[in-house]
């Protein structure tokens, strides 16, 4: 019999295939040894140490598959394999209670993970998430439990109450047509990896454990977040119509990779990747982007403890731009601190960290701003190696512009001093994310480059609403016309100085968003690499001088909910 | 000989006078009783009964002194007065460990004190300093201490290691000339009541407890924040001199006090009292306040267990409105939620409260929206005693307005239904405090009958730097020209409707914003009571038209630090 069940869409997309699920049966762990605690000891031991060839393994095949960013999970759990902390009391506990190591692991790790879950910060309920997966992971080893996901060898799709990123960077593409999990939001690490591997995925699916049954036959449509349980013939043919049509578009958007971004009047625009780490770069090329438009260099401060050395941002930076070649690569400089808390650097906790001490105002407040001339040092160097751009996040006043373009030009000079090559002729930007910012565009114009717009802060800011809390959301409007006036504002500014302006926040790659930003005259958009073709597609068949008409237009409304209407009513009108 | 100690300028005013230093010698506490249990359960609460009938006493003296808000601290007493997890724990320790009052008072008050001060939440806090205080009260009643203050019969300034607000409240204007505290801060309880009573004070002056002998001869200028201890003659007459400057100045300005406001050149505008309860509105009135531009609301809301009925707020709206006779009183709706807590309203702490859920969106969202149709129907009723003006804070959209307006207009006509008075044409306006509604004031300026901008928040906004931070402080810059921009827009926008345009943030007292104010066109400025005669006197030396062409200059500025220099030059050719 049919059934419907609603999850969160995390991965667009259409799978059709068998279910396959896993359920997480808890080993039965007996207490007392039968072996005594040498003997578990040796076990446990060897159990560590497979586990950790085992991470090392991942690690070294997310890197591959998705890039160094996603990898950064697994060098957060062979931190934890490392972690005195953890292991030594289960060691201690054996040795005391003369207890089976499953038992004294199960123990340990359960207290330090509700320990660290009742405690109010974010870094700690993820440091909780390392330990429980790895506990897991040993855990499975000591108790030999196969994982049931390399027994996989039909096409199905996963139901599982959540799944790791372990689990989900294992999954076998050939036969893995999609996921779905009782557990998680858009913004969990299975959702992010399902986006990046291009898997259709469903989360949050509460009843999907207990509605769903071994080898029932599913729909999965990962847009709209829906799972259909046995499903009838007719619907099964309706759906594998959508998934061809898909494949069909997909292949046609194919075509356009190496094609320039023209709109349908001759205008054109250049449509650029967002990118976490140099592993991310093949995926902008093969979906046809025209350059890096933001390349976040948090990655290389993530889950360790020190900070990262000049010469290995060096590397970094040097690989990324090696690899796009001729091709503009836009890098950010660190946007740390806020939200974004890192173990390297020991920030006080914020009362409102959206409004705090990060990104530019750190790099230059921080002693001897010895971070941000590192980061510098290192992007100058890259330069000689491509098409590099800088630019800083979270600029508000002409003071931190120009005193992070001081600094720039200091130790540019120290290097030609020193005889280090240093690349020529960088441009030099900012982000425009702050409503200071964009209301002084005009005098900041002609003291960049280029601007970057980032819509996610900029309509945070200017609607003074954490994106993140729900019972604001409402109000995280992108197309409020007070966020509409700013973004012309910024781009009118940009283009009397004669400079250019880019947008790189999730509003770029919105379909719905883009006919109004080619409009208002936006000059590139950055986006995640599997929106880029679908965006070429969507301008190639747009007319610019129309969507300036349609600009004029939102920006005369009121209310987000009329700019919206308008822009319905004008994809309605073009399909 | 002398030594001059710095501190925090906490209330301004010039004070010379000898040192009354008041140590806290820790009373000696034996643990064993020697009465028996019965006998310390009596003193006990016999200390209790005594202690709630000094706390209802002070209360009355605040409330009559201060207003009903400064008062609000002495209810959070009575409820720990009252509150059976402290007074109950401290009779069970008597009579558990046959201890002394004393002995099981500071035990338990002091774990309750730790517990709470350790858990990051800040209201627990704020109730460990409540606790703290009333134990301190308990405990001089039964170790029958003098608190020092009474015993004072000569001109002194106090130094203490802190005062609390009863300690503050009990303050002899007569003797009591100023006084330096080692702890507080510009906001702490003590530096608001000083400033509330207009008696000068410097608050965290590290040294002065290590450094000030008692009948030490002081000069406190709690203007810089200085204090000079054992002054030459010459000095002292120095500091004579401006004392009696100033005292001059100030019967000038009273002078002012029935004059209305206008520029030399004749241009008319509104000096308006901020007030935060009924009792405060006698000072505004004493200062020549032609109206109320601000009447914080959420005095009714605080440290009280349940909301207020329509009827306690329509009676407090009613006074103030019956005080203030046919001058304007602006209203502003409950702005909670976000950083203020309040125990009568159990909310989620968020992770960026600045950003969150508070205000109109809290009013707007609460189920049947009960907290502010209560709310409005008493501003309603209390509309028929004078003139009152309604104003909504935090509005960021068109769409929230006409909601506020929508469910105003409703129970004004259920009052109508059942034939209850209500207030005929009452203004409604709105706060101007978030950057979207400032863009768009074009669009809101019709919808509304007046704006009043709030810049604390404005600024904070626009500069997306949270102005509690310390670290982002640098950037919570009034004069910063994006700022400048944002107000001038307002003002145009209301002004091409034919609408006035107040403003109530702490920049529309500051003498050194009032001539860029003036020079915007902005109509009506709302301050706290002891700024305003001061600024009469500032805006009658001004010439509006010449203001007009210095606000001209500013707004061409690239940076904060321009402005103010430009504000600096001009105020020097003035004098």
């Amino acid at each position: 019999m049919l059934q419907m069940l609603k999850g969160i869409g995390a991965s667009s997309g259409i799978a059709i295939a068998k279910a396959h699920c896993l359920y997480t049966a808890a080993p039965v762990i007996e207490k007392n040894s039968r072996l005594g605690a040498g003997a578990e000891l040796e076990r446990f031991g060897a159990a560590v140490s497979l586990a950790v060839t085992q991470v090392r393994e991942l690690k070294e095949l997310t890197a591959q598959k998705l890039g160094e960013a996603e990898a950064g999970i697994f060098e957060a759990h062979l931190l934890v394999l490392d972690d005195p902390e953890l292991l030594g009391a289960v060691r201690e506990q054996i040795r005391a209670g003369e207890t089976t190591a499953e038992y004294a692991l199960q123990e340990v790790s359960q207290q330090i993970v509700e320990t660290f879950e009742s405690l109010n910060t974010e870094y700690l309920r993820e440091r909780a998430g390392d330990i429980r997966d790895v506990s897991r992971r040993i855990m499975n080893v000591l108790s030999g439990a196969a994982t049931g996901m390399k027994s996989i060898e039909q096409a199905v799709i996963i139901v599982a109450h959540d799944l790791t990123p372990s689990d989900t960077v294992q999954l076998n593409r050939e036969y893995v047509k999609g996921f779905t999990t009782v557990a998680g939001g858009t913004t969990s690490h299975s959702a992010i990896m399902a986006r990046s591997m291009e898997i259709p995925a469903v989360v949050g699916a509460a009843d999907a454990l207990q509605e769903i049954r071994q080898d029932d036959l599913l729909i999965l449509d990962g847009e709209e977040g829906v799972l259909l349980v046995n499903p009838p013939p007719e619907m099964i043919a309706e759906y594998e119509g959508k998934r061809l049509e898909l494949e069909r578009r997909k292949e046609q958007q194919a075509k356009l990779a190496a094609l320039p971004t023209l709109s349908s009047d001759g205008h054109q625009v250049e449509l650029a990747g967002n990118i976490g780490s140099p592993g991310d770069v093949a995926a902008v090329l093969q979906h046809g982007g025209e350059g890096i438009g933001l390349f976040r260099t948090e990655f290389l401060y993530m889950g360790r403890e020190e900070l990262p050395s000049e010469e290995e941002q060096f590397q970094a930076y040097r690989s990324v731009l090696e690899q796009m070649g001729d091709r503009p690569v836009v890098v950010r400089t660190i946007d740390i601190g806020g939200d974004k808390e890192l173990p390297c650097l020991k920030l006080p906790k914020e009362e409102n960290p959206f409004l705090g001490f990060r990104a530019i105002r750190l790099c230059l407040e921080t002693e001897e701003q010895a971070l941000f001339r590192t980061q510098l040092r290192a992007l100058l160097r890259a330069g000689v190696y491509g098409n590099l751009k800088i630019m800083f996040p979270m600029i508000a006043t002409l003071d931190e512009l120009r005193q992070a373009k001081a600094v720039l030009a200091q130790e540019k000079r120290k290097l030609e001093q020193a005889g280090i090559p240093a690349g020529a002729g960088i441009a030099v930007g900012m982000m425009v994310e702050i409503p200071a910012a964009a209301v002084m565009a005009d005098l900041f114009a002609p003291e960049v480059d280029f601007f970057s717009i980032g819509t996610n802060d900029l309509i945070q800011y200017t609607m003074a609403a954490d994106r993140m809390n729900s019972r604001v959301s409402y109000l995280y409007q992108p197309y409020n016309p007070a966020v509409l006036r700013l973004i012309k504002g910024v781009i009118e500014a940009a283009h009397s100085h004669g400079k250019w302006v880019g947008m790189c926040g999730e509003m770029a790659g919105n379909r719905a968003a883009i006919p109004l930003l080619l409009g208002l005259g936006l000059d590139e958009f950055s986006m995640s690499a599997p929106s880029i073709l679908a965006a070429r597609e969507c301008i190639m068949q747009l007319s610019q001088a129309g969507m300036e008409e349609l600009a004029r237009k939102a920006l005369s409304m009121g209310t987000a909910e009329e700019v919206i209407a308008l822009l319905r009513q004008e994809a309605g009108r073009r399909t």
